[in-house]
């Protein structure tokens, strides 16, 4: 039986690490295996080079350098964890998929079409099968993160920076609107998962009745 | 005053950096602003990365991630030494530059043509003057490597592959005749040391002619 794939997405501060907990304990309470991964990560290798590229020391990185790095640990990713989990039947719910890459570098630096393209190779073909975008408007993500003092290199960009990913967001779930599902990240924790699981449910739904 | 970028490929034991070190010298000798630099490698954040791609316990590493790799330790050597050394009048030594992605990636481990789309990308418009191909068989290449006991992952690759990467080298010699030189580095130290120098030279002599 194959498996699902499906990615959080959303700024900073919006809630996706403490909500993929909590969804997988749902998940796992009916009865499926439930992978948690992230990125960039999720493998050895690719947490090497999640740590070239979130080391404040690393200032001079150029762009087109990040972007190929978030690459080159997702293609490890997708090809290690990622397809087997899934063809093994699990579910695997990854924090950031290839629209963070598309919504920070694309849109947010300003990479335009390489980013979409590069990745296209680092994917392998796959995709996610569900993607939760976690909207919260930037301002509201950065006061959330505001709490926490140590700050990686991504977390010291400017506001200017987030409106734009935000921008990028609303784009990806415009073009990709087969797989993107967005929640209202504003609200509380529980009516958050309350609405995961509500569109969890009715795409189940609509799968065994697709069958 | 634009300087130059020469770049050095070649099968491993073609002896590269030998003839670069050795090349270098006469440049200087010359009154030459010389820098010698390598790949992967060459700034700070393209070594830490060039650690996770030669690093042997790395077995796992899929061949898209380790493109990917490649192409950012380039991305970055490009963005922070060589353009700004060859616009600052220099002339750069680079042992190693694209032509070794597309000759082991693209052909050697079979990516195809990804790899010369990505490897656009990461060198942000600069391509060499002068590519030296230090030619020799990979039987060659491989009978003087094994001197040295210690080796890197791809060392350890077999005969076959560096047969893939030779006839690779060949193409891109065939495709990129204007900057492309191949010099026969069976001679000895000496001679090949004479050929690199006789045809730039002649490089040379064709520029001042040109202008």
């Amino acid at each position: 039986m194959k498996g699902l794939f499906i990615s959080f997405e959303g700024p900073d501060g919006c809630g996706k690490s403490t909500q993929i907990k909590l969804f997988a304990d749902y998940l796992k309470a009916r009865g499926f295996d439930v992978v948690i991964t992230r990125e960039p990560g999720g493998t050895p290798i690719s947490e090497k080079i999640r740590e070239v590229i979130l080391d404040p020391a690393n200032k001079e990185e150029c762009d087109i350098c990040e972007m190929l790095l978030y690459a080159a640990a997702r293609a490890q990713h997708v090809a290690e964890l990622i397809k087997p989990s899934v063809e093994a039947g699990k579910i695997v719910l990854c924090d950031r998929f290839v629209d963070s890459s598309i919504a920070y570098q694309a849109y947010g630096r300003g990479l335009g079409e390489q980013v979409e393209i590069v990745n296209g190779y680092a994917v392998q073909g796959l995709m996610p099968d569900i993607t939760f975008f976690l909207s919260i408007s930037a301002e509201e993500g950065m006061r959330r993160n505001k709490k926490t003092d140590k700050k990686d290199r991504l977390e010291q960009e400017a506001l200017a920076f987030h409106d734009k990913v935000h921008e990028g967001y609303l784009k990806i779930v415009e073009k990709s609107k087969d797989r993107m599902i967005v929640i209202d990240a504003s609200k509380s924790v529980d009516e958050v998962l309350e609405e995961l699981k509500e569109k969890f449910e009715a795409f189940e739904a609509r799968k065994a009745l697709a069958k």
